[in-house]
């Protein structure tokens, strides 16, 4: 990823906020068959990811354990006008650009076919979202009837992503003046993009 | 990428609505060095897209005209919690799940160095932008100082994505009883998601 050192994310409490914020990764592998994409949510387990994938998804066929992989973690972005810079009505020295938040994350997958190491992934995946979702009411595994869940599980494919290298970009106006960074954060808020206008002051002005 | 039948989004106009409404793609390349990813906003130009690149992205140099390129629009995305669906009360038959839109571009790259190239994309982009942004008040090329667009455009590269095939995918519960479908669009609504609860909503239920 082109990624200039001001737009580099070296943060590691950011970067793992963006993926855990943002967790439907599109995970792209360069196979034998050209370019497959597909879009899974993974968590992360140590220096890991885990996910799984239905077993109709060819893609467990399609990617060895040499295959390269990235998963791409798409954060927040939004269009930026240089309108929004006091900056150009002095100078008019100003062109678009657009902001945003991203992490990609190379490495290669395992896949497992065993039924434990299946339970294992989609406990993690569940109790995490879950908790997330419903806090202690939350969906638990034992709540599905034992045959019911065995077909379910007898349908997907566990995966581990281990990763090689991570790339994080946080483009977010850290190149402008102070005043045309807020002036862009402002404009952002005004018209309801809120959640990147956050992004851009949780102290990530350089 | 894997899309059952029901999942698979055929309706031209939703698919262009998507792009337009989500034009930050993931520009993904298989090139001889590996995987390569960048974000880009995209605009259709018939039946083509048009971006550009800052000229120090190697992309430009890196993808050649034969190399394969998927540009992946991601729309909008959410976790499925099994307990917004009624039926899992009676029958407890029920996993969580995601629901999102996405579309990929597939197809190969174009790039050109021509200053005439380059201010036709720069506008095309620029002019739908603002329009869009700011109406008639919009920022034109002609803002700015014609020495200061000049160094502007000559510090990148204009691309054209010639597509080969469009593969667009709306998971949108369209699997699960109308009760369950509805349970899902009501607890999405409730918990602030209500871009992904109107996905769901707009025709999209068989």
């Amino acid at each position: 990823m082109y990624a200039p050192a001001h737009f580099t994310e070296t943060d590691a409490a950011e970067i793992d906020r963006l993926w855990t914020a943002h967790p439907l990764a599109v995970l792209v592998a360069m196979t034998e068959d050209g370019l497959l994409a597909n879009h899974i949510p993974l968590l992360r387990d140590g220096a890991d990811f885990l996910g799984h994938v239905a077993l109709a998804n060819d893609m467990h066929r399609r990617i060895g354990a040499d295959t390269p992989v990235v998963a791409i973690f798409n954060a927040i972005d939004g269009y930026v006008s240089p309108n929004w810079y006091p900056s150009k009505a002095e100078t008019h020295k100003a062109v678009p650009t657009w902001n945003y938040q991203v992490v990609h994350v190379h490495g290669c997958l395992t896949f497992s076919y065993r039924d434990g190491d299946k339970r294992r992934c989609v406990n993690a995946l569940t109790h995490h979202f879950e908790r997330l979702t419903n806090g202690d009411t939350g969906w638990r595994m034992g709540d599905a009837p034992a045959d019911f869940l065995q077909t379910m599980l007898d349908g997907i494919v566990a995966f581990r992503l281990r990763v090689t290298r991570i790339e994080a970009k946080s483009k977010l106006s850290q190149n402008r003046t102070a005043a045309d960074f807020q002036g862009v954060v402002r404009h952002l808020d005004a018209q309801g993009s809120t959640v990147l206008a956050q992004a851009m002051l949780r102290g990530h002005k350089t």
